[in-house]
């Protein structure tokens, strides 16, 4: 039983504010469920009269003969919280309060809205808004429009979650004369009780859907709301838009990830991590679903285009390859086939340019050869207004028993005007959807592409599922400031997690430095007391020191700078390193950010990571496959394959790495930031390896 | 007087080819024109014929009793060089060749169409096509339609320029039913003769025609091209999409601007250069020539948006940050009168939220105060359908007076059904351009504010006329190869104009360098012989020499390697330079490109060209302007502004330096490929010095 299933499946509502008054928000919602002929019983509450609409009409929840599945609050605001009360106390489990008035204004509403989520925890009720526009949905078997919309949808087969119902009444009206069609419509409103993902769980459930496209302000309940999503994405696309900022938020930071922390970068990695593709703006939010919820999905990235114009193929061409999809090679024997039913002047190489001339018969002809071409994934069919012999209506007639029997992807774009001879009903039932530009009808095609990859993923992978440790924390501070972790404990804990740190000891003792240095070509000599964070600029690391006396020099360099800046009391300690053979600087971060939790980042370092950002970022933990799409995100990819002379980083390792560091981070909830910048790859270990641990602790977050 | 007048605004044409014949090209086009009521006279010619659709036909040109301004050709390809030649017996200067099978076609197409070009070359004619779709043009006094096209365009004042002609009888089709309203269409075809630049010049003077906009697939004559666009540009908005690929091509390059001399890179610059608005998709291109037709320009980038649901307002928000704008900040005074007029839960911030609740005149009352606020240059007006009080339709009526006296930019988005509510006439009739998507009309809005600048900067600008030199060129080889100039010329030649470079001696005279090391701190030893590429790789640079033991070493290891590697009888030359102090690496570079002649590159040297491509092309010479605008399009732009220690890099100077470069580039054709890399900005010399010089010399250029 889900927590949504009698908001969207009643078998009776009651109407608690319906009106008789012409205009009236009452008016309008009774007047909505009329009209879509909705299948249960309905029960309007109005103290002041007995029937309204030809319906019955009770004065409260009281008198009603028999306890109604759902209750629709549409009632000024300070009447709200009695009237939910008086629903508990009538055994009423599902209440939508369409109401505003509450936490988005502020203030009292805030105080409002907490009352609301107190009586349905203590009524044990599933509240959807408020502040909301309601839900609808269009399986026959239940016919419930309750919202206060007066156009009818669509019915089909894409669910729309929104959090503005604004955005649900536009899309509804923008809608109603194509070929988008809708299965469930939520407006969530405020979220007070139920949120994005007991919406998903019951879409994940509604075999009437077969597309969710989402419209989200912020993401609550994160955790709950990845496993959900990551579960549907194995069977059913999920295309969600992110509007405005988000709650993350950047906050003072003492490391390399923390600055660049960016909410949006880090939303972008999580939406990813959930198996969601995330859409720029609406227009191209529906375009792709309108695809996805009428055609197969496209074995693979080859696409061929058939068209009647040269203009517009070409510009499927360039779409084609901006995109990410690829123009398909057609075979041989396919341009033989072709040549014989086009005429000489046409093209029969990809795209497939059968000039203006090509009739209904031209179409069927080509799409069929085509479609039987093993080199071809997905068809994008351009149709322009052909001048003579045919219309769209014709062609699309004729292609009728090719579409019927094909299980690949054919994408059409009809440049005509919609009128009597577009075919439009003949292109619905055969479940083609209709694009009116080569660009958008390519770019949907492309999404549908994306998905086919992450169901695979998805219905693959197994869900990493990781409890923090309570054991073998570092010890946090207690006092205000937050403290940096000591070397010495840091690297105890990445070798703990199988990540490699580059030989060193921590020391005072000049002669076991010298001992050190014995053992290794070079070294390098910095110094270790945590209180000293920008080591380099106070001139406190000496590089590639060689000789016995080049490291002595260093050692009472360093003793003499770092005693001034040290407190009293305090002696300088130091830090010697093996020095490494040059290599590509790469960095490794995590951050605790307030909404997600343990986020990690992957960046390429030095200069890269400042001036261009060049970083991803993930919820932690990750998985391999999660690891290696990171590292799939870095512009900056020439570097990683062995660039001037460096050697190419191995990306398995690099991947393990990424996966390690991800899991210790969450696993220690007391460090607050941490770097490992540069992190090296060493061809001679066959790892990665980190030069540089810096991390933060919290003030007090040791369990007690 | 214009190529393009008798064709655009003939009085009287004559359709050879014109057929009673349902469905074939002849009678189409005869009722094409006829459609649209041509105010001029039309002869039909047809041996055939006595009269076709009521219109006395003629058998050949020779019996007209008048000679018709314009001669259309519908004739298959194998007869239309003897209609061409018959045309210019009988005095015909304007001819339009719709036919195709000619240059599109290859093989014989090609020598057709030559015939094409010298029969038009020997009547002096204006040929238009071959293989195009004919023109029209709504203005009232001529009212001509020259295509097939049985839709009637709409009448308005974009023109579309279009090298398929397909995209154009799409494109109207498309439109039927939208506010895009057209002046002027061009199919230009093959461009046998007649070539875009053509078509501008009559846009230029067509008052008529206040936005043009063009689908390109090449770019043919791009100098006269330029110098009519960028004419325009100060006038009206010129938009183009540019599909497929360009004719520039890559070619084996020697040098690092030949090898990144991407013709799309290319495109872009040239583009920006010519004050063309480049478009992604054929919808942007109309979405923002639909704007700039009807609106009023911004005169800043700030704007208001206001709405009556919040998701909009949201989406429209994050599309003003995304596509270079800003959100005005709207006065204190401003707030307080909106407050006035609405009510507690609306936002009279920006975005200014009315709420559902909104009418007529909560848009009216909000509408008007916000566009008195003078920190608003523009309004994003949306109107998601009310659910209650009014409609769009009353919505827009009751914006009339204010609409009418407002010489702000305001950017509807109507997200409601397109039915008798939604107030459509209305909107056309002031003017108001309308969108679906909040997201659309930001980008529309955005590319106005873009032209706003471009019109600003090419009302100031002159012209930059260039004439390549014949004297002082550089000595160019004989034989096959490219040749390598020498190091002294071109140091010379940057003299000449003031490009500095670095301190430097050439010489083979141990004794002389250690006399210039004198001169300087340190100083950098290289090999200095053209024959030898590759320097640092094969070891023949020598960095940071202090002392002259430091020197004599590493001319001695110099010259045993260069011995090896240099041919028999050719002795090691040494070029010692004064070592810079660090700095950010620069790149100029110059490469002559097949179509657009003199290309130059900036970059951002080292790893950032080669990993990232951070690059920015123009065609040579370039003025102030566009120098600073190569240097602002470069995406490690942190670098420049004195990144980790390294000085801030003069900006001015480094466009001074851009400038000069290309001058120097553009006056030498005898040089195909140079790079200045690096180039170093020097805060004591305050300039740009260029410490690497490498320059590939053409075959043999030297005028005769």
């Amino acid at each position: 039983m889900n927590r949504m299933d009698n908001i969207l499946r009643p078998r009776s509502i009651a109407v608690i504010g319906a009106s008789r008054k012409e205009g009236s928000l009452g008016s309008m919602f009774l007047q909505a469920v009329l009209n879509m002929n909705f299948k249960g019983k309905i029960y309007p509450i109005n103290p002041k009269a007995d029937e309204i609409m030809g319906l019955k009409t009770y004065p409260d929840l009281q008198s009603l003969p028999a306890k109604p599945d759902l209750a629709v609050i549409l009632l000024s605001y300070n009447y709200v919280p009695e009237s939910l009360k008086e629903a508990g106390e009538a055994g009423i489990r599902d209440v939508i309060v369409i109401s505003a008035g509450f936490k988005e204004i502020g203030g009292e509403g805030i105080v409002r809205e907490q009352q609301l989520v107190e009586l349905a925890k203590k009524y044990g009720m599933n509240l959807l808004g408020p502040n909301c526009m309601g839900v609808f949905n269009t399986d026959p078997a239940v016919s419930f429009n309750g919202t206060f919309s007066p156009t009818l949808p669509n019915p089909g087969h894409v669910a729309y979650v929104s959090q503005s119902g604004a955005l649900g009444v536009a899309i509804l009206e923008l809608a109603a004369k194509t070929d988008l069609g809708f299965s469930v419509f939520v407006s969530t409103g405020n979220k007070a009780d139920i949120s994005d993902s007991d919406t998903l769980e019951f879409l994940y459930e509604d075999s009437n859907t077969s597309v969710i496209t989402m419209y989200l302000e912020n993401i609550s309940k994160p955790d709950q709301f990845r496993k959900i999503s990551s579960k549907i994405a194995a069977i059913k696309p999920i295309l969600a838009l992110k509007a405005g900022r988000t709650e993350s938020g950047f906050r003072a930071a003492s490391s390399h990830t923390g600055a660049l922390a960016n909410p949006e970068y880090i939303i972008d990695g999580y939406l990813k991590q959930c198996g969601i593709i995330r859409k720029d703006n609406l227009e191209e939010l529906f375009d792709a679903a309108r695809a996805l919820a009428a055609q197969p999905l496209p074995e693979g990235p080859r696409v061929a285009i058939v068209t009647n114009a040269g203009g517009p193929g070409i510009l499927a061409s360039d779409a084609v390859d901006r995109f990410g999809l690829q123009l398909a090679e057609i075979s041989e024997a396919t341009v033989k086939k072709l040549q014989s039913v086009l005429p000489e002047e046409a093209s029969a190489a990809n795209p497939v340019d059968m000039i203006a001339s090509a009739n209904h018969e031209t179409y069927r002809d080509v799409l069929e050869i085509v479609l039987a071409d093993p080199n071809v994934d997905s068809v994008v069919l351009i149709i322009v207004k052909p001048p003579v012999n045919t219309t769209p209506k014709q062609i699309i007639e004729s292609l009728d028993s090719i579409v019927h029997n094909c299980s690949k992807t054919i994408i059409p774009v009809l440049m005509a005007q919609r009128d009597e001879n577009a075919g439009l009903k003949k292109f619905k039932e055969l479940h083609l959807p209709v694009y009116s530009y080569p660009e958008a009808a390519v770019k949907a095609l492309a999404t549908m592409w994306q998905y086919q990859q992450i169901q695979q993923r998805f219905r693959k992978s197994e869900a990493v599922v990781v409890t923090p440790r309570s054991d073998d924390l570092l010890e946090t501070g207690s006092g205000e400031e937050n403290k940096q972790a000591p070397l010495e404990n840091l690297e105890d804990l990445l070798h703990q997690y199988d990540i490699k740190t580059v030989p060193s000891i921590i020391t005072d003792s000049l002669e076991e430095i010298l001992r050190f240095k014995d053992q290794h070509d070079k070294i390098v000599l910095k110094i270790a007391n945590e209180q000293i964070i920008h080591k380099t600029e106070a001139g406190l690391v000496n590089l590639n020191l060689e000789s016995d006396s080049a490291v002595r020099e260093a050692f009472t360099d360093i003793h003499t700078k770092a005693a001034r800046l040290l407190p009293d009391g305090i002696a300088p300690k130091f830090l010697a390193q093996k020095q490494l053979a040059r290599g590509i600087e790469l960095v490794l971060g995590g951050k605790r950010d307030v909404l997600f939790g343990p986020v990690i980042m992957v960046g390429i370092g030095g200069i890269f990571i400042e001036v261009l950002k060049d970083v991803a970022f993930r919820i932690a933990p990750v998985n391999a496959y999660e690891a290696r799409e990171m590292i799939g995100e870095l512009r900056s990819q020439a570097l990683l394959n062995g660039f001037r002379g460096n050697p190419e980083v191995d990306r398995d390792a690099f991947a393990y790495a990424i996966q390690r560091f991800s899991l210790l981070f969450a696993e220690h909830p007391e460090i607050a930031e941490m770097d490992l910048n540069p992190l090296i790859w060493s061809p001679a270990e066959q790892a990665l390896v980190a030069v540089d641990v810096r991390a933060t602790l919290l003030k007090s977050s040791r369990p007690e």
